[in-house]
């Protein structure tokens, strides 16, 4: 099998370098990297030999693969490696290698946490609880968004975090209706909903938590907007066991706004899988048959997004235990008005 | 053409959201993008209509390729598109469309800047050149890695930037031999090397600026290696100029160092193209044949690893002008001893 996916090769030998490709195969392992990494590898790689390439990660796989003796099958991920690269490896190999799509696989073992990985990520999202917790002082009006990202991903890397786990986001006031705003010069101001949605990275594991305050004092209609987000949250975390489809619970989340007559300004999924990645298997959407078991890790963030006024999104962290699930995020839940 | 890299997307309509596709066709281009971004879309783009993709993007894409009366050829980017993602438009469309791979050719527009692009990467330039002299009086024994990066990226943020155009590095003693370590909860000690190299994005625009520094009073044999790197870069830096190979600028550094017999710890290349992306066209590496233009943004910055003693890397930015370079970079470059 051929590994291209940097937290694939990470789960599978420990290397962390943002260049490499894993070669697994029956009698050995082998880590194609470059000299930039040398240093790091030796540091960081258990159960694969080390090859620093000096032509080329793709090339060497390949010239190493067209040495063997007989005719070798390899998996790859077809979801991961370009076409470029394909026919890069394919050209250094020539027809005696047969190329098969793989199915995923290191990703769905990924998908399942053991008791480490739940350990490492409960306190990734309680580093990133206190982090928010801390930082409630600092949101208020006249502050930047962009001044008050830095300042939460500075809290994080002192908290000992190896960085965000994806780039910071603060959405005030109309903004906050952009599911995906990037943080601007804006300041904040009295008046306005605050979306902060961020994560860090701790030990590798990334954690993802939404909280969304008011700055002042909120309109019934805000208030009653909060409360409908806040119950499709709880209904998507009562929903999660082992066994029911990511489906279902999407559907308690979307359902419950439904009833609320808010359904239509949920314009995205209910949530996905987390790990040494920020986005994983599971996706929790509409009608996604993908099976929930133990051990998996989920955010759960639904959320809804009205132009002209702002968005409301809810979002945390849990691990599905034997019976239903468990929250690893800590910060408050409740509507706070600053 | 299709186009999916999100540089080339923002580069030809504007658009900086990280789902989306862009069609051009003669009569006219398409942008794809999803329900998240319908908000930011239409506040981005220009010369481009917006679809929103209920389906998936490339299915959409498909599909209204499908719809064309005539048989249509498409220029797609090969080391972009994912094996899948190829497949599946080939699914969609059926055999109607010929799918021919590009020559980078909107990465070819993209080398040369035009005189607004210039003015943007000059301010992204002076702007990390200030986070850097400003940060100078919290570099010292005792800050550790991790704060000092977190620090950085906060200041960027607070003088406007978008945020760090790369994971800000900050490596501190026998660490600062890799050439790409992400900094660490490990503190600043006295007699080490740091290397920190960092870059902001304003309007878009991506700088890369690298210092090291030496905490407390360095052996001889430490300022030796700094000279040899200094005047290396010095050389690289004289060498450029319009009609110049990209090759030729690694060769002027390396030369150098070769002169001072350490050729054997420069272990990377010398430079990469500079703009909406950290890394673009052209590579400035050995025997690399790209000839560079007036207007391209260059980064310049070689550097020696020992293994043991650490790393030292000197980096700036240049543009290339009628007969040679001028720096956009502006932090000092002699040898700082904090």
């Amino acid at each position: 099998m051929l590994v291209s996916q940097p937290a694939n090769i990470r789960y599978l030998c420990g290397f962390s370098g943002s260049a490499g490709v894993l070669l697994v195969a029956t009698s050995e392992s082998i880590l194609f990297t470059d000299s930039r990494y040398t240093f790091q590898a030796r540091e960081e790689v258990s159960g694969a030999r080390i090859h620093i390439a000096k032509k080329g990660l793709l090339r060497e796989v390949g010239a190493i693969l067209k040495s063997r003796k007989s005719r070798t099958s390899v998996a790859y991920s077809s979801s991961h490696l370009t076409v470029a690269q394909m026919e890069a490896l394919q050209a250094a190999t020539g027809p005696r290698v047969r190329w098969v799509k793989d199915a995923s696989a290191v990703e769905t073992l990924r998908a399942v946490k053991d008791d480490a990985e739940v350990a490492a990520m409960r306190e990734a999202a309680v580093l990133i609880s206190r982090v928010f917790e801390t930082a409630l002082s600092a949101i208020k009006p006249g502050i930047s968004e962009l001044d008050l990202a830095g300042r939460l991903e500075l809290s994080m890397k002192r908290r000992g975090a190896s960085g965000p786990s994806f780039e910071t986001i603060v959405a005030s006031g109309a903004r906050s209706a952009w599911a995906h705003a990037r943080p601007q010069t804006k300041l904040l101001g009295k008046g306005e909903l605050v979306v902060i949605d961020q994560g860090a990275i701790l030990h590798g594991y990334c954690s993802d938590l939404t909280r969304t305050v008011f700055l002042g004092r909120a309109s019934r209609k805000v208030r009653r907007l909060y409360r409908a987000v806040l119950e499709a949250q709880e209904a998507a975390k009562k929903a999660i066991r082992p066994g029911v489809t990511a489906g279902a619970i999407d559907k308690a989340a979307r359902s419950t706004l439904k009833q609320h007559g808010l359904d239509q300004y949920f314009t995205h999924s209910t949530g996905h899988g987390l790990g040494l990645e920020v986005h994983e298997m599971p996706r929790i959407g509409r009608d996604e048959k993908f099976v929930i078991q133990k051990g998996m890790v989920l955010t759960v963030e639904p959320g809804v997004y009205l132009e002209g006024l702002g968005g409301i999104r809810i979002e945390d962290d849990v691990v599905v235990t034997e019976n239903g699930s468990m929250d690893l995020t800590t910060a408050p839940r409740e509507f706070l008005e600053l």
